[in-house]
């Protein structure tokens, strides 16, 4: 079975507050982006590797490629005017026609090993694979009232990335037109009428948009060195 | 006003996989509960602080207390058979008749001074207030046959804890038979017919329910003890 992983990183840093995206910034002395990166060819090393990136940012990358040695094998892509057109770029440099293709955002380095090969095995036998975790805190709804109305948290599940498709139904998928009620691949998908397959995440699998994530993912970083130490 | 806090530590640490409580595990050398009683009285130093614990843990308590030199002030109350028993113990025990209490998960020592400060503030004003906050991930709804939908995730909102209220008003909800839909105290507060309010928590302000949690907990200490030397 052919597998990819497209790594969206479109993002350009204003939450983080810094002039730089924050794919760059680093955790553990390595840009966030790099981290991604091997987290997927140490999951799948066969893997074709597809990052798509804007392309005022193709110098940069290659500067810090240089700068931190990191020679791990992907390719780039230039990003859309919005992600679903990043994404969409990124399905159309797959280099097969049949196989798996796994969107990830690139911002979310903590992905583990086994939440990346379940979902590709998933999606090879389902046709999709959403990784999904549940709530530990309780939820409620608000209405535009200023009313809210609990909600039982068992029956919801926060969704995370990677999102893992059969490539030609997600290609398919993006033939539709782009439309705000896209939030996400898995609602893309949905739009053809097609189920998804939710599957368990990792929880540490947490998006770095702010300093105060960076520095969680400084302690995660640590933690697992620590673990492989052990 | 008079205020009050509970602070309700019934666990059992099961899910922590120890024998101690969670509530008595350390993060940064103190146990956890130290810490939360800690963060209310700093925040309000002229708090009636009730603490609700299993009666066996009583003797526990009382060692720990000796041994970290712990003495801040604080009364205990014996825990009842299920949360909404011991929270209704806490508020018979409080030493007023009209004024607000806070009523906050042992577990969640990373409550933030402005999140109590406020919880009061807007409680004397409104009957309740109910720290929530955003989500930062994509949310789906799960049917029992397996499917899943999207939802919109702007309106929902993460219930946290201190949830503040009136005394008398939650006094008189507590006098209601306890019933499998109260998940937490603002919805026993609400089947009264009184709508609650809603305010922005702080993120940090998480439970301390895994091992997991326990190290990212030793994590924001140490970030805390950082950002207050510099």
């Amino acid at each position: 079975m052919n597998k990819a992983a497209i790594l969206v990183a479109g993002g350009k840093g204003t939450r983080m507050g810094t002039a730089r995206s924050k794919q760059f910034l680093e955790i553990g002395g390595l840009p966030v982006l790099m981290h991604t990166i091997k987290a997927f060819l140490q999951a799948e090393p066969k893997l074709d590797l597809i990052l798509v990136l804007p392309q005022d940012q193709f110098l940069l990358w290659e500067e810090l490629c240089q700068e931190f040695r990191f020679d791990l094998s992907h390719r780039i892509v230039a990003g859309g005017a919005s992600r679903f057109q990043s994404v969409k770029n990124g399905l159309n440099a797959v280099n097969f026609d049949r196989g798996v293709v796994a969107i990830h955002d690139g911002v979310r380095p903590f992905v583990s090993k086994k939440v990346i090969q379940e979902s590709f095995r998933i999606a090879e036998a389902q046709g999709s694979a959403i990784p999904v975790i549940s709530l530990k805190d309780s939820i409620r709804k608000v209405s535009s009232d200023g009313g809210s109305e609990f909600q039982d948290r068992q029956v919801f599940r926060l969704v995370q990335t990677p999102q893992t498709f059969q490539l030609e139904k997600i290609k398919q998928a993006f033939l539709t037109p782009e439309s705000d009620q896209f939030t996400d691949d898995a609602t893309v998908y949905e739009a053809m009428g097609w189920q998804v397959t939710l599957f368990e995440g990792n929880p540490e699998n947490i998006k770095i948009t702010t300093p105060e994530d960076l520095e969680y993912g400084d302690f995660l970083f640590y933690r697992q060195q620590k673990d492989s130490e052990d």
